[in-house]
């Protein structure tokens, strides 16, 4: 068969990324269990058994998707929040941008990461948490290395858990709400994590130097 | 069987609730897709049949769940935050304290309105978003009541977004996190949300008048 023999010529490493692609897109749009891998290897152009030998099950499809898409969330904020001698609220304003354009850029890979990955007694569940507490920990190692002299350490874990399910909730309402863009979504998310509700209501903002 | 006969004797808004009592237990700890409708029966003293009786299928059940802690959590906090004239700051301190309360107080509640209903693609998804959606109305209102006219209509509904995904986030936390007081939550987030990371970076706290 011609197509086949086409198929073949692929790097397995570039049929592998499209057969994530394609489950991403499935997952967001049906959920896990809705989702199925007839309509995954479909989108993506193979079949399915080939899904099955190069993936694996349903179950460890969907890990690969969500290691893939943190990874590749992290990364994107990671490379914008700059070093240490640079002050704090523009780090934060840099990876509060960096992270809302992410979200608002891969509408599908969010809506896997924050709403499919948060399902409770699957058997990816652990998988989940472990990433998610990744993030944590790197935004904690943030306000830590901003303030670790001044705020105690388990505040420091609880202010990043706190700012984490912030932009996490604010993302999904940037996305679904018509007209809100990301830097919008970023300057209230930065309003609120940094001069606070007390400022605000002062009309006292947060800008940029 | 005198069992039966005992059973019976109970009023249906007693059983009924039992058997809530019971779904939201087996939710909890297994999630949605595991839980099953025997163990829920056995749980709460019945049999199954009587459970699809008077609370139709695991999907009905499931919502009948979240409908009833949703009410409950948002009746706890909205008896606590105060009228109009208490000031703002202190109206957020004791909705907090109140939310942190009451998730700390009912682990498996919160298990379930935070994790279980987040799921994409399941029948309840629609119910569930309408229930947070009501909740960070109601946030929302509270910070338009104060601030109706130094913060614009849109920013408001942001910022009860961000307020709502932090706390959720910090409750979640507090509850896995052993000797993690929901006093001490509720301080943190009240800090971060009133005095913002800017002041804390400085040792300027909120504190109660």
């Amino acid at each position: 068969m011609a197509g086949g023999a086409k198929a073949r010529r692929l790097p397995r490493v570039v049929r592998e990324r499209q057969m994530v692609d394609a489950a991403v897109r499935c997952f967001a749009r049906h959920g896990y269990q809705a989702a199925s891998m007839d309509e995954i290897a479909e989108l993506a152009g193979v079949s399915k058994p080939l899904v099955y030998l190069y993936l694996g099950s349903k179950e460890e499809l969907f890990t690969a998707c969500i290691r893939r898409e943190a990874a590749a969330l992290l990364g994107a904020v990671a490379a914008e929040v700059g070093e240490a001698e640079v002050p704090p609220d523009e780090r934060l304003w840099a990876g509060l941008l960096a992270f809302f354009t992410y979200a608002a850029e891969h509408p599908d890979a969010w809506v896997v990461l924050s709403r499919q990955a948060r399902t409770h007694g699957e058997p990816f569940a652990g998988e989940v948490a472990r990433m998610r507490d990744e993030i944590v920990g790197f935004v904690a190692g943030l306000i830590g290395e901003a303030a670790g002299m001044v705020i105690a350490g388990r505040d420091v874990e609880a202010l990043a858990q706190a700012l984490v399910g912030s932009a996490e909730s604010l993302a999904s309402w940037a996305n679904e709400t018509p007209g809100v863009t990301a830097k919008e979504a970023a300057a209230t998310l930065m309003n609120f994590a940094w001069a606070g509700l007390g400022n605000l209501m002062k009309s006292e903002r947060w800008s940029p130097r």
